[in-house]
């Protein structure tokens, strides 16, 4: 491998010819060979997303000249439309603070920029990746900045319309099965009749309840803690510049961010990300449940529940029809499974903090974005293959509806309790309807029966 | 022991004679023989309230007599007081939807309210457990109505209260602390100095967002099932019930509890008992980052940071003074662990709903009222006996402070970077201080050198 | 309250008159007011036992006199035999290494033995709390071998007692149902048979293999810390002290205790305590599963998969027979979720040790001795209530295995792939069974298809 | 993009030109757009050792002909040597049984062979991908079985060397400074001395019990499911092909790999992977005590506890000597936390089969293999780049041992009781040395004080 020769405060450092990082991210390749997890592509644009608000922001406070602040920018904007993904080899576990990955960001940046300026690469001349790309900045303000767009972004780019469309089709669904009426089931027992609908009128607002908590999750991600360099206190800052660079990045991204009002709680603790996780596990306690009742509902063709139709998406087995394995569904809680591991490590990385910073930072990240990304695509998976398509096997539906034991309490004003119950038995033990013991026991006609024994009453408040 | 005789649906069963519970709680304590964890006395009382506002609003509708209400109030109250603690002997390992206990309370009530009216135990009139303690309600909706209420009112009269407390300590102490100089550390080495009032003020910020993260929990817990009945129809119910039942509660307890918009979500799914635990291991977070860096910079006496002193409660040594334990702290760091693994436990149950109803409910009601006892107790203990306590060891702090080598950048301006850096190296290699060492190198006077290394001008933005 | 004034090295404290504790258990109980949950029983016990291995061992090396040690041993008796829990008022959340509940038993004990001497409580003479009933050890040492005798014992007199009488009725459930065929389910879709007994069968190795990862984690409960006194060089206790006291705790439990042989790993690390609790949580793996399945199969009575009977234990519902919820389904995966959110807070704790000491030893003597406790509980109750009354519903089974498509593939050597493709279909199109359509279609005849198709040579290797 | 027809029982699919993948894997490319976790390479292999053992053994009981077998291993070994991954593009969330990545692998193998018989890619033929590389397999069956043989190779190729590289490094720094005493520390605070050598001793141990326990896990890992086929029967497979192709397994990789007891149970639990998961936690907390004690001991290099040197491998910091930042301690510790997350995850998953299979694996395989892979890489990297550098900075070392007031214990047989605590109280007090003290009172001199106060006699058990 062709390389050239870079330095810095520890002496020389062979870094690939080619390449557009420098020697700190050399550095690191050599140092931390463990696992195969790259910096998330999320981080990487929001690194560039935090790089181009500090120059912009730099710039205009005389911090650093125009010129080298548009160079910046625009090598930034490279970055951060993921141009130069191939150029962030380091992977998560690195040192704590995300530094390696920040003066990653610093180099490529730097090298893009003087390679624009007809320099060569590792030059840092007139771009310098400290003095001018990580301006007013210390790892330990932008790497966690970087942390909170990138969730924000994905939370409001990825998950809420995945949500949000994964809920339509649920409410779509509900308003269409509105008048099917089925056996309702606790304990895994049959219980008292509702709707289709009404079933799946709980994923809509178990849904519609996660985008709500999202959003309280989302206005503590909007806090940033960039301007407080270091370790709080701003040192080496504009005091201008920590709202100056909130602001920025608001107006970049279209969110609402503003500098967070305390920098040392900002860059010691990250209970931001730890409360975003809490929402994002119970986003998949929702999941799960909506993901576990559908493929229960499915389950068959013949030897299971059966009352809902999903879609085929690949061959069940060669030889026996209607096998179709709820894959949708088991990709959806295998993601339940992994939000919740990504949880306790959140809590566990979130929870360890020292005096004036948290240096778990690239592991928080990792699981974050993870998090993010696996539960929005899982809806839009799950959504696009599953969830549209669901229809009702309405003759399993009734069939079990009628066949069920607990529509005896609609004879009770009619035939009386004692009576009502010794119906239910008989039809237990003898492994017949309810109609028929009924009229067996000649209590009442079929006609009768049929009149009184209506599930379609039973699905609403009745007590007057 | 001597019993009476009750009977159920599936026979007699022998009740001990003075019990106030009747068949089915004896059923209970018969067949669920599983540890000593008894069903928290923040449940008894939210059984308790819950019974009392049902009993209000079935009379004012009508679906029982005034009068029977009134005596099932009076004996709500008695069990809201916490006076009949010891006649709920269930255990949390029980039936899933904490239907055992549900009667069990409708029992001892009923027992309370009929042996006022002069009636045997186990009488079961005039007033009845189901009839009429249990009116309009099934376990299904009228539990988890209890474990919100529960909840809710340790979280307002418990947590925040204590919170807000060791919240204001903190204030008090940033504020008293706020011109004490001190050096910042990062990945725990030395870094750029800060105040110690400044790093306590992350701890108050932190608190803060916690008891915002509470109230944004609180809005969750505020919805509740009752009125759902068995599968969340309301069958059973009258039509204004839950809305009605809903306003007694907040009218009962100052709460702003308001009916559940959707039903059958909020039988069928537990999101919101989630959402809290993850509102509260975020709390937990915050305060084991506190906890660990009071004992750290409590760490000594004399081979510790040993910045700060701490109140000396129990005796640590009996030789050794100074030897003092940080067992506040480490009461604290205990208590989150639990909540920690208490959110595990509660994100494996909230997300295990199926159809209808989750049936994991008396768990989460032990772990979730746990977790908030637990925080509540800890912050009121820590701040008692600790917080308010703690105070600098100025020496200390001093003498990190200017022993420190990362304020030779203030040095900069006078005698170069290059000089700064000699005068650092020279003062690591040979262990001096760097004044000593640019005294001796003969690039400034100790009175330029005082002049210009002032740490207090490091503690805010400075660059213009 | 009367109390009498005791002091220690801090000055005096007022203890309740009557109180076998003394001064430091005292002030805990001031200073620690957090939560109800106090040292477990199984804790209280093993403490008494490293006392009375102590006072044996002390007094065989001359560290302190005969007499002495045996009321110390005549005192610790009381306390193994669970007579003086009540004067144990500590809770878990106290100093980390669990010092204060150390000398709670410490003072009991010399108060007991105190008295018997005819001395008052408080006396400390001639049996003095420390110099006698914690000679040669300190907290560090003692309370961690406690922990470990403490859960040992559990695992052995109630947990592996437990289990294997599950296994047992599992293990004769397989037998009897050994010839019960019936369909095998996949993804919850209809699979090629089984029989009922190979399905139990399961059951039966997944607890026997609980129980042989019992046994691997228990060889490192075994190891104990005691003889390692403060820090682990075992300073103050005499050299032959640690293999003896260790041999006579192996003596007074018939257990196989020896001394750890590295004490130093023995005081700092817990890792006995996260693998046990590994192994743990593999059995509630397990139990979660067998659970699960079985209130699926019972699963009904008329609207679920119904292949299962469970024994009735308490009303399902008044009206409506054959509603028999899972209730010790119920119990025993709430104790998973237990058990798996108290392997979280043991993998915090255990993994938060610094330097010569980890002192989050009373939360995970609490979480250890809870999960062994509830798991052996719920095994027997699971066993009793639920496990032994299982019985088949013959007919459904039978039902669901001949009404299943996945039989066709044994028509194929007889008509062929492609037209046994086209019965299966056929039938699935048309919701009739196998043996109609393909008399229909005459491809075979009625007795041909009862010859050919035979569910029970579907359930063993069959290639040749 | 080119694409060839390929098509499976649902009809027509569309593949890319020269996929070496089929028509199945396509389908999944399509339905499963989520996230960027692909398959992990130690499965690919682990996958195509399946293969392979299948092939001969298929071939030895004559179910396929010897040169189709033939060809098929050879196909497999280019696989298992991690040639075609690029061939491999499913992620990990589809169906959770893996049967997706079975038969990517299944027509990836077939496709290699054909192609090298002059067939064109999608060929199917001679070698099918059903018929004969998955020939008397099941996914069921043949996807745990290779998450079981990608674990154990993984254990036993790069964990177990690097946890045993790690502990002798740190069992040759125990046997270097086993002379250094110093100060112990117990709850952070100053306690009686130990050697250097004794506390990096408890890693050693640490480790070499961590090593232990993989190998109690390894014992269940090695117990493979391959046989069991579909439901646990062995439908379709020779009675011998179970024990034999696991036999070939143990032939091809020299692990002690045998055909689990119970295919049922091997099916249908995943419980070995919840143990390993249970034994690398323990590790893991093993590693966070390990790399938490030496970052501590490293603090500084001024105001922080110092007593150790760690390699400086990248610039801490560029003005201030000395700033180490403990930098694979960091990543030690995210690692740490990534693997106790990694364990809820398969808790959750693995605690969820349902009757005759566990439909997780793709989530489970993914988990244990990258908590294998990280402890591995870390144990290295941790080695390489820190353990293997450290050095005790004796300076400190003796300073705060001579410093401390631990050791006027020593002076109690000399002075009395009563003296030596005066002599304590007042060095604290007075910020002066015990010795300064001892001697100002006149209770010692100088020479006498040197010669009782000797903390090397402090570091073993000297009771006699």
């Amino acid at each position: 491998m062709q390389t050239r020769t870079e330095h810095d405060t520890m002496g020389d450092v062979e870094v690939p010819s080619d390449a557009m990082w420098g020697a700190q991210t050399q550095r690191s390749v050599q140092n931390f060979k463990i696992g195969q997890e790259h910096m998330p592509r999320a981080m990487i644009r929001a690194m560039g997303l935090v790089k181009k608000a500090a120059a912009i922001t730099n710039a205009e406070l005389k911090q650093i000249p125009e010129e080298l602040a548009s160079y910046i920018v625009g090598a930034a904007d490279e970055v951060i439309a993921n141009q130069w993904d191939s150029q962030f080899p380091l992977v998560v576990w690195q040192t704590g603070s995300g530094t390696q990955s920040n003066m990653n960001c610093n180099e490529v940046i730097a090298n893009i920029a003087n390679q624009k300026l007809g320099k060569a690469l590792g030059a840092q001349n007139p771009v310098h990746p400290n003095d001018h790309v990580n301006r007013a900045q210390s790892t330990n303000d932008s790497f966690p900045t970087a942390i909170h767009v990138a969730a924000s972004l994905q939370i409001n780019e990825l998950l809420i319309p995945a949500v949000t469309q994964l809920r339509d089709t649920f409410a779509q669904k509900a308003e269409q099965f509105k008048d099917i009426v089925k056996i309702g089931r606790t304990h895994l027992q049959d219980a008292t009749p509702l709707t289709l609908g009404q079933e799946f009128s709980a994923y809509v607002t178990q849904l519609d309840n996660g985008l709500k908590r999202l959003q309280q999750a989302l206005q503590w991600l909007y806090e940033l803690p960039l301007g407080g360099t270091a370790v709080g206190t701003g040192l080496n800052a504009h005091p201008d510049y920590a709202v100056k660079a909130a602001a920025q990045l608001a107006n970049l991204t279209g969110l609402a961010f503003v500098t967070a009002p305390n920098k040392f709680e900002a860059l010691a603790g990250r209970d931001a990300i730890v409360f975003t996780s809490g929402a994002l596990k119970t986003l998949a306690a929702s999941l799960n449940k909506i993901a576990n009742d559908i493929r229960w509902l499915a389950s068959g063709p013949r030897c299971g529940l059966g009352e809902l139709y999903i879609p085929e998406n690949e061959p069940g087995s060669s030889i026996m029809p209607g096998k179709v394995n709820p894959t949708q569904c088991e990709a959806m809680t295998m993601v339940v499974a992994q939000v919740m591991g990504n949880d306790t490590t959140i809590n566990f990385a979130g929870a360890a903090g020292n005096f004036e910073l948290n240096v778990y930072m690239p592991v928080l990240a990792y699981n974050l974005t993870q998090s993010i990304q696996l539960l929005g695509d899982a809806c839009n998976s799950f959504n696009e293959h599953c969830a549209v398509g669901i229809e009702p096997n309405l003759e399993k539906i009734d069939h079990f509806l009628h066949n069920s034991l607990m529509l005896v309490t609609a004879l009770n004003p009619v035939i009386g309790y004692e009576n009502a119950a010794k119906v239910a038995k008989t039809a237990y033990k003898e492994g017949k309807t309810l109609k028929q013991v009924a009229v067996e026991l000649e209590l009442v006609t079929a006609e009768q029966f049929d009149q009184v024994v209506q599930p379609a009453k039973m699905v609403h408040p009745n007590t007057k």
